[in-house]
C-alpha cells in the first residue's frame, strides 16, 4: 500500500475522476486471488523481495499444483519446497526445473546472478538442507559457491578453504549435531554469516534443537540463526544481504 | 593468520635473514596477550569486524576492569555489556561512556556513522535489549534510529511510521511475548530483519523461548534470529549487513 | 441432577406414593447407559450444552460403530471427531454426513441457525483444524463464515477483509508455525477471540507448542486458547458463546 | 480505523475542503501519543473493548506512573496490575483504587454493572489470581461473585453451591497442582467456561504449566485457556462474553 | 455423603417429621466451615483417611494460624507442612509440637502406634524430605524407623541394614540426583516402596525431575512413586497402607 | 541371600563337612541360570514377591520365546507383557492364556483370589492399560473388578458407582488427558489408590506426561503413580498392597 | 601439523630445496581427498587415535558404499556403524565383517588385542548398543569381555560377577530405564567407568533422556558419560583409556 | 568385601577360632560409621580409588564440619566442594587448605605428583569449575596444567598453545555457551577427553543444558561428559585415567 498510490487515487476524487465510493474500494482492493483455500499473493515479491514459495510437506499434491499453476499464469515465477520428482512430472510446466539433493522445484530463475554467497556443511547429512540454500538464492540472483563436510573434527580441511571465505560476501553454514561449525567460520571471517541447524544426529540432538541453542550461544557476535533445516530461508537471507546496495 | 605475513616469514627465512627457530616461532606467535585469567585479543577485529567486547555479568568487577584497561593500553576501543554506573566509575577512564538504558559502556566509539539500521520494540519492557542492539551498532559506526513500542496489539502505531521503515537498510525488531512483530514487520519491508526475543514476559513466556520459537517460525522468510534479549549480538549483525559494500 | 426432580421425588416419598428404598433408588440412578467399554452419557447435552462426541483416534472402528449407534437409538444426535469416509459408510446411517476437509461425521445437525462465528485461518494448511470448529459449530446451531490464508506476512489480506470481522459475534482464530494471527485480529476486532494453535510447521514448532504459546502469551488480553489442533473444542466454545442470551 | 471516518475524510477532499496532502496526512494520523518509551494509545478500548492496562512487574514505578498520568490526563481510565500499594501512593490520582488481594490499582471503574461472572479457585493459594480476575471484570461493567478454595479434593464443597453456578452467565476457574477444577465444573454446568492455570505447587507443578497442560486437554469440551496467572486476560474475556449483546 | 444419612432423612420426610424444602437443605448441606479464603473440612478424615494438612508455603503466617485455629476449635487435629518455629510460636496452642528437621507442626498425634514403615535416605541432603514423611506416617499413628544415608554408591551400607528391610511392612525411600536406591531396596524386599525424589542435586538433576523419572522408570515393578520433595504425600500413602487390614 | 542358609554353610564347614573353597563357592552362587542374552532369575518371586515378567516390546519373538521357555521348564509361571497373539501361538505352551484386551500372555495364573482391587478408567481409550493392570492382579491372585469410563466430565457416572469404591481395599485409576480421576476418587474414597497415566490424548497431552504430572500433583495427598502406560506396575503394587498381611 | 614436518619444511625453504610458494603449498597442503559430498580424511588416526568411522543411519546406502570404498583403497581399514546386511554384501570387500548384533561392519580389524575393556548390560534389549561397543573396542585392538542383563533389580547377578569386575582395567555399562547400574559398579569398582545410555524404556524414559540425565547425576564421582545408545563412542573412549601407555 | 577377608573368616570358622555366630557378624560387619545423619565411609577410598567428598551446598555449614572432623580422626583425608572461606575457618584443621577460585577444601593432598592432567576452559567464566577440577585432580596425586580462554572464537588462542595438548595424557575442558570447544580439541588431540559443561551464558543456554547437549553430540568420537559444572567429577576421571598402569 504504497504512498504513491494512495495519493493518486485521492488526486482522483479531487478531480471527479471517481467517486468516492469507488476511491474507498480502491483504496481496499489488494493484489491477490482468492483460491478459497489459499490467496496467492503476486506482489509479495515487491514487498517483501521474495517471490511466493510453496512449502509442499503437510500439503495434498493436488493443492500444491493447482497454487503453482496459480503463480505460473501470472507472474512465471516461484519455488516448490520439499518437493517431489513426482510433482514436478504433474505440473506439467516445461521450464520447471527439478534440484533433487534440495527437494526443490524452481521456476523462472534469475539468469544474472550478483555477488557471492558461499554454503558449507559440517557433514554429508547436511547437504540437503544446504542444496536448499544454495538453489533458493540461486534461483533469486546471486552467485553461490558450496564446500561440504568441513566440520569441526577435522579442522584442517576447512583451513585449507580459507580463500573461499575470504571471498564471500555472505556465508551460510549448515551443521547438525553440535552445530560449532558457525563459530569456528565467525572466528576466521568477518562476513554475516547465516547458521542452519539441521536434524542430523541421534538421542539427545533432539531433532536439531541441540544444533540450533548452540548456534544462538556461539560466542561469536551477531550470527543470524535460522529455524531447524530452514535452508530456504537461509538462502532468502543470504540473497537479500549479498544484494543489498 | 593471514597468507602475506605468513609468505613474508617464508621469504625471511629463505633470505637468511631470521633462523628456522625464529620463524617458526613467528608463525606461532600470535598477536594476544596472556593475563592468566582472560587472553585479550586484540586482533580480533581484524578477523572478525568487531572489537573485544566484556560481558560483564558473569564476572567480577575487578576482572571486568582489568580486562578493560588491557583492551585500553593497546587499541583504546571496546565495548562492556550488561554493565553498571559503579564499573563505569571505577574504569578511571575519562572518555568512558555510560549507556544507562542499554546498560553499556562504550570506549571509542567510532564518529563517522554510515548507512541506516531502525531498531523496533513491540512495548516499553523491550527496551533495554533495544538499547544494547542501538548502543552497539552506532559504536561500530552506524547511523541508527528507534521506534518503540509500535506492537502488533495497535498495528496502526507500526502503520503510522511505515516511513521509517521503508528508509532503512536493515531492522531490528526486539519483541517478547508471543514475539510476533518481526513477521508483521516482514510482511510490509524487503529489508533484512533481525528479530531479538527478549525475556519479557511470565508464564509461558518461558523467559523469551516462546518468543524465540515464534520467531524461527515465522511466515516471513528470512528472518535472522538472536539468542534471548542478545541485543549485543543484533547491534553486530545490524552493523555488519548496513556496511557491506 | 436438577433440583426439580429431586424436589419431586421427595415430594412422592413424602406422599408414601413411594418407598424411601424406591427413591433412594431413584437418586441415585442417572440417565447413562452401560456398554461395557464406553458408558453412553445420553444427558449430557442438558448438562452442557453439548451432544456426545466421539474422538475416533485412539478407537478401533468397531468401538466407535457401536458407540455411535447405541447414541442414535436414543437421541439420534452426534459428532464423530478425526473420523474417515470408512466409518461414515460403516455407520450404515442414512443421515450421516461425512465433512472431508474437516474429518468430522455429523448425525442430527440444528438446521435453523442463529448468531454468526468467523473462522479464520493464517495459511492454507490450517484448514482442516478450522474446518472442524466450522462443521461442529454449525452442526451446534451457529451461523458460520470461513475466511482462510489471511496470515500475518501478508496483512492486506486481513485488512481487506475486515468488514467480515466486524460482523461476527465471536472469531475463532486456526494458526500454526508462530501462531501470530490471533494478536493481530484481537488489535482490530473487540469480539471475543479462540484461538486454535495447529500442529503446522517443522523443527521449533515443536509441533504445534510455539503456536500455543505463543498464543497464550498474546499482547492481546482475553484471547481463548484451546489445545493443539482442536477445532471441535474451538466449535463447541464458539457456539456457546454465540448462542449465550 | 473505521469506514465512516474514512469516507468522511474522502468526501471532505471531494468537496475540496481539505487538501490531498491534508487528507494523506488524517488517514495516517491515529490517535496516539508519543511518550518515547511508551505509545499510550488512547483509541484502544474503541478497538478492543477494554481500556489500556499496565503491567507493572519489569517496569520501573516511575514508568508506571508517567504512563498511567498520561492516560488518566485524556481518559481518566485505567488498570494497574501487579501493583503495589507503593505505587497507589506515588500516583497521587485520588480516584485510585489500590485492590490488595488482587494487586490492581484501578481508575475510573464502571459504576453500573451487568450480567454476572462468578470466579471460583480450587484453593486459598490461588485468590490473588482470582481476585485479578475478579476486579478486572467488576472494574469493565460487569456484577462478579466468588466463591473459593472449592477443589476437587472435596467435591462436596463445590456441589453445595451449584446454585452460584447456575446463576452465572460465564464461569472463570482458578486453579494450581493438578488443574482438575475446569473439568469438574464444566462437567456440571453448560455455561462458557474460562480456565486460568496458576504457579501454585511445587516440583512437578513446574510452576503451572502442568496446571496450564491439563487445563488445555480437559475432557470437557470447549474450555477456554488462559496463560498461567493471568486473572487480568480471564478477566477482560469473561467481561467481553457477559456483555455480548 | 453416605447412604445410611441420606436414608434417614428420607425417612424422617416420609414419616412427615421434616417438610421436602428441609430435607433439600439438609441433603445439600455438608459439614464444612466457610471461612471466606479456605474452606475448612472437618469431615475429610472420614471421606480419605487423613486429616486436613495446611501446605504453609504460599500462605501467610497469619492465613495458615487463622485456619489452623478453625481446625484446632473442632478436632483439635492436624499437621502443618512447611512450616517455621515462628508459625509454631504464633498458634499458641500448647501441644503443637514442631519437628525442626522435618519443618512439620503437628497438633493431636496418635499415640497409639501400629506396624512398621521403614524410611530410607540416599544422602543426607534428602533428610528434610524424609523426616516430612515420617513425621506424617508416625503422626497418623503408624510406627517408623528410619535409616539415612544408604545410598548405591556404597551399597555395603545398605546390605548391613538388611534386617530392617525384612522387619518393615511398607519402605519409603527418598533420594535425589540419579534416583536408583528405590531399584536396589525392590531387588532386595518384597514389601510395597513409595519412592519420594527430592530437589537434591544440581545442573542435570533439574530440581529432581531426573530422580522422579528415573524412579518411574524402575526395572522392579510396582514402585509407588511421589511428587518431588513430597514427603507429607509419602507418609500418608505408608500409613494407609500399613494400617489397611 | 537369606541368613539361615549362609549360617548353614557357615556350620557346614565347621563341621568340616565342606571345605573353605566349597564354602566360598556356595556363598557366591546365587540361583540364576545363564542363557548369555538374559539372566533368567528364578528365584525373583521369592525377593520381590512377583515372578519374572517379560516386557515384549524390544525384544525380537524369538527372545522371547527363549526365555519364556526357560521360565516354564524351571517355575511353571510367568507373564509376557505388551505381547500378541502370534507369540502366544509360537509359543506351544499349553496352559497360556493370551489376554488381548490387555496385551498379556499369563502362564501358572493363581487360581484362588484374595482381597478386592478394583480398576478404574476415565475414558474407553484408557482401557488396554487398565487391562493390563487388571490381569496382573489377577494373575498374582488378587480379585479383581473393573468399572470403565466413569471420567470426570459426567461425575455422575462415577457417583452412581460408589458402592464399587467402598468395597475395594486397593484403587488402581488409569486416565489420560488431564489425569483427574485420581484426585477425584481420592476425594471421596479413603484407600490406597494408584494412579496410572496412559498416553491417551494428543497436542499438549505430550504423551501421557500431562496426565502424569497432574497424578503427581494431586490435592488428594498420597496417591500412588506409575510410569505412562505402566498397567503392569499398577497390577503388581495393588496385589502387594492387597495381599499384605 | 606436527611440529617437526613444519620445522623441516622450514629447513628445506632455509636450504633452498624448495621455493617459498612450494613450502606455503605445503604448509597448506592437508591430507584428504575430496569426493563432493564428503571429504574423507584419511590422516585422523594419527590425529585422534581413531580411524574414520561411517555412521549409515542418514546417508543412502550408496553414499555409504562410496565414502567406504574410497577408505578401502587407502588405508584398507574402517567401520561402518548402525549398518545392515544389505551394506555388507553391496560393498564387494572381502575381508568385511558384518556382526548382526552390533549392527557394525568392520575392515581390517586390529589382531593383536591388549588391556581388558569390559562391557556390562542392564538388560537384555540394552544388548545391540553394548555389542556396538565392544565391536568398536576390539575392532581398535582392545581385549573386550562381555556381561549382559546383571541390572540393580537383582544386584545378586552382578555381584556373582565381581572378579570380571576386578579384571578389567576400563569398564562400559549399557543401560536404558532407570539407568542405574553404573552407579552400583561405580560403588564396586575403581576403575574407569563409561556409562551409555540407551534408548529402551517407554513413557517417562523419554527415548533415554533419563536414563542419561541419572548417569550425569550419580553419586560416584566421575563416571564419563556418552550420547543416547552412541554404543561406538564408548568403544573408542574405551579403548584410548585401555592402552595409554 | 574383598575375597581374601572372607576366606580368612571362613579358615577361622573352619579352624574353630571363632564361633559360626562371630563369623556372620563379621561378614556383616562393614568399615563404616554411623553419625545419625551420614554414614562416613572410610573404606570408600579402596573400593573406588577417590576419598569421600563432601558437597557442602545443601548442607548446614555445622553437618559440613562434623562430617568433615570424623573424616578427619580416621583418614585424615578427604575434599569439600563448593565450599567456602566460613566453613574453612570453622573447621579448625590446621592442614585444611582453601583454594578460592575453586571453592575447594583439601585437607592431606598427596605430594608426590604423577602423569600430566591438561586443564582447559573456553572462557574467563569458566574458571571456576575448571579449577575445582584442577584443584581435584591434583589433590589426589596428578600433575596438573591449566590453559585457559581459549575457546572457539580466536582457534589461534588455542593452536599457539598445541606443545601443552601434545604433553598430557588426559585432556579436561570445560566450557560453556555452546560447548564446541571439546570437539576442536579432540580434531587435535587423541588423548582421552573430558568434557565439562558449564552454565555460562543466558537465554537459550538453559543453564548449561545447551554445552551439555553439544559436548554429548560431538562429532569427535568417544569425549567424555560430565554434569554440568561438575569439575569435582572431572578432577576424579582425570586422575583415574592419567594414574591406570
Amino acid at each position: 500500500m504504497d504512498v504513491k498510490t494512495v495519493k493518486k487515487i485521492l488526486s482522483e476524487i479531487q478531480k471527479g475522476n471517481i467517486s468516492v465510493e469507488d476511491g474507498l474500494r480502491e483504496l481496499k482492493h489488494l493484489p491477490y486471488e482468492d483460491m478459497s483455500f489459499a490467496r496467492v499473493d503476486h506482489h509479495r515479491h515487491i514487498r517483501q523481495g521474495i517471490p511466493e514459495v510453496i512449502f509442499a510437506a503437510g500439503k495434498t499434491d493436488e493443492q500444491v499444483i493447482s497454487i503453482a499453476k496459480a503463480m505460473y499464469k501470472r507472474s512465471g515465477r516461484f519455488l516448490i519446497t520439499r518437493a517431489t520428482q513426482e510433482i514436478r512430472k504433474a505440473l506439467r510446466i516445461k521450464e520447471a526445473v527439478f534440484h533433487p539433493a534440495a527437494g526443490v522445484i524452481s521456476v523462472g530463475e534469475v539468469r544474472k546472478k550478483k555477488g557471492h554467497v558461499l554454503v558449507l556443511t559440517a557433514g554429508t547429512s547436511d547437504m540437503p538442507v544446504a542444496e536448499e540454500a544454495a538453489v533458493t538464492a540461486s534461483f533469486l540472483g546471486s552467485r553461490v559457491n558450496t564446500l561440504y563436510d568441513v566440520g569441526v573434527a577435522g579442522l584442517h580441511r576447512l583451513m585449507g578453504n580459507k580463500a573461499s571465505l575470504y571471498e564471500a560476501r555472505v556465508i551460510v553454514v549448515a551443521a547438525g549435531m553440535e552445530g560449532a561449525l558457525p563459530s569456528v567460520v565467525g572466528g576466521i571471517s568477518d562476513k554475516p554469516i547465516i547458521a542452519v541447524p539441521t536434524s542430523v544426529g541421534y538421542g539427545t540432538s533432539l531433532g536439531g534443537l541441540t544444533a540450533l541453542f548452540a548456534m544462538l550461544n556461539s560466542c561469536v557476535p551477531g550470527i543470524a540463526v535460522m529455524n531447524i533445516d530452514n535452508g530456504f530461508g537461509a538462502g532468502c537471507l543470504a540473497h537479500k544481504i549479498n544484494t543489498l546496495h
